[in-house]
């Protein structure tokens, strides 16, 4: 079986920079598989990152790794990490874009980036994913074992993830993304939302829009009507049936998604 | 050999969504190779997805499998297919997408994706590129019989794809892709023009400008004047050198092409 | 080893033109790695595809072949070449894409991309790099000798690249790649600089303005004032943390870059 990096920056498609990291992950691992996740999340943005990580790497056989350079702090002091989950190496700034796979799929083992042989020999103070995050990749795909990477890393920084508040009648959500579709994915996810509604009926609202319907599919929703739904992540999200729900109720992320039993 | 994925999809590259794919076939068939045809389909266009499928398919290696997943019926009742012709095979939803691949290049054998053991155990009802799609092409990549993964097709969806209109001294055809060059791909090909004609002058029309020439190479367009010539699919194109025809002329998809017989 | 085959184009990700080229690699070398490393170049940009090329090609690894293909001149009787450096092979229009890597690693072997036989049976006067340069890439990568692909080329076309002009207390260079994250990459490197600098303290402008320090890293830049460093490949740049260098300062490509000498 040959090993997979997957890689998620904010790197873009127009500069060299995936596509350098990719060649020196192959310089000292030939034979990994690479996989993009995404490279377009918005530049610095910590949070997008996290949260499309969250959202893809389950489904990444195990013994996948993850180069996650998503990294407003290059070159300042805080930490590279690499972190062995169950089933999934990480390797990541110490920045929290970790947070919401890690919370999900807790850390079993977790170094710092200290070991000097598994960077380029001179690692630039802008280009830490080149010089320092794709080597250590390269070398844990290469059969190196996580610890021989650096020292413990005891804890690694927790993102304050948006988290709903839950009152007797309602809960308050938000929207944590939005996609290329313009569907407004919420943080309310499918448990929380059953246990809440004990099977009542619920209201939602997305901003100021009543939202009339909780659909099981998109193509169910009437004309362009904005429904909910459970997407693919289980998570409630707002949508149009062939339209964008961003544009046509004009909201973003962060806006507030509302569940209220009646 | 290794085999050979080719991934053709509106996901766009911002989200994880062709990566999860990606992550779900490797989990099967850790050995394939993945291609991406495109990510950038605007969303729900199944017709431009058609054509650039139709474009580049023949140019992959005999036994590659087209993993198209343009779906705007997601979670409807709409069928999952997988086809095979003489050379290549499709998992594809059933909405045309497949249309102008399988004109050129008829189908041999055609099944319903229902076989469940092929699909993940929960299939999203908005993802069915994940749950549905992807695991049966890394399963004909693995070496699963199209037959077993689910009851034969009968027959399947078309789309009504633009056909030149052919009169005595006319022609009328239609742009059908602006590439990103801001070429104006039309569905005039080379033989219909040929065959029409017959040797004689042509005049050449797109939109209410009048082309002025019929050239074989951009480079043979004098300065910044449109010119007409059989682009890389052998399909008549209005360009201009070095720069965008779409932009120079105002013309988008579906501008009406001319060509008229002296 | 599997072999290495980058690609470098301005064919974007929209249109199915990559994929394609990847197709007829995979055809001929179906073991090939395939590596993007931007397919967005702006069209027709010979200069900045030769700029992300430099930034990149040393970092792949020997025996890495590079198939790139920005080339206004497709159809025109510009030559199409193979060379071999001590440890990379290209492929390339004869336009001057080269240049700047070659400048580096200058030709041990260079030849014309005659030879019928490795390309495609039809070779497309608006789409060689599927027909003329893919096949090239190819059958290097299946172990094919460079000498096979044609006759000896002599030598290649130099674009002009923008140079620093050195006068007694000031090095005027200008903008020559401006990134993602709106960083503002000159053509003066670190040598240049600190020869010139000679332990002086040195006064750094882009276009009209001051540019205050000369730090590190981005984060010790402090609060949003522009700042200048040297990147990722030991280039001045103009930076501002956190923000876009490019938008602050409202400058762009081609801008020009002072350091003076107090």
């Amino acid at each position: 079986m040959r090993p997979i990096i997957a890689l998620l920056t904010d790197f873009g498609t127009r500069d060299h920079y995936a596509g350098t990291m990719k060649a020196v992950v192959l310089g000292i691992c030939g034979d990994a598989t690479l996989v993009d996740i995404s490279h377009d999340i918005p530049p610095h943005d910590v949070l997008t990152a996290a949260m499309e990580l969250a959202a893809s790497y389950k489904y990444f056989p195990a013994g996948s790794i993850f180069l996650v350079v998503v990294d407003p702090g290059v070159g300042s002091p805080r930490r590279g990490l690499a972190v062995e989950t169950g089933d999934h190496r990480f390797i990541a700034p110490d920045n929290g874009v970790l947070t919401a796979a890690l919370r999900e799929s807790p850390p079993r083992r977790m170094v710092e980036l200290t070991e000097r042989r598994y960077a380029r020999p001179t690692v630039s103070k802008t280009f830490e994913g080149r010089d320092r995050f794709a080597p250590a990749a390269g070398w844990l795909a290469k059969g190196v074992d996580l610890s021989a990477l650096g020292r413990s890393a005891g804890d690694y920084y927790r993102l304050p993830l948006p988290t709903p508040e839950i009152a007797e009648t309602t809960v308050t959500g938000e929207v944590i993304r939005v996609d290329r579709f313009g569907n407004l994915i919420t943080n309310i996810d499918h448990k929380l939302f059953d246990r809440f509604s004990q099977s009542a009926a619920i209201e939602v609202s997305a901003g100021p829009h009543r939202i009339s319907r909780v659909v099981a599919t998109y193509a169910e929703a009437a004309g362009s009507e904005p429904c909910a739904l459970f997407g693919s992540t289980d998570h409630l999200e707002i949508a149009v049936n062939g339209a964008s729900a961003a544009e046509r109720l004009g909201l973003a992320r962060g806006a507030t998604v509302t569940i209220r039993r009646a």
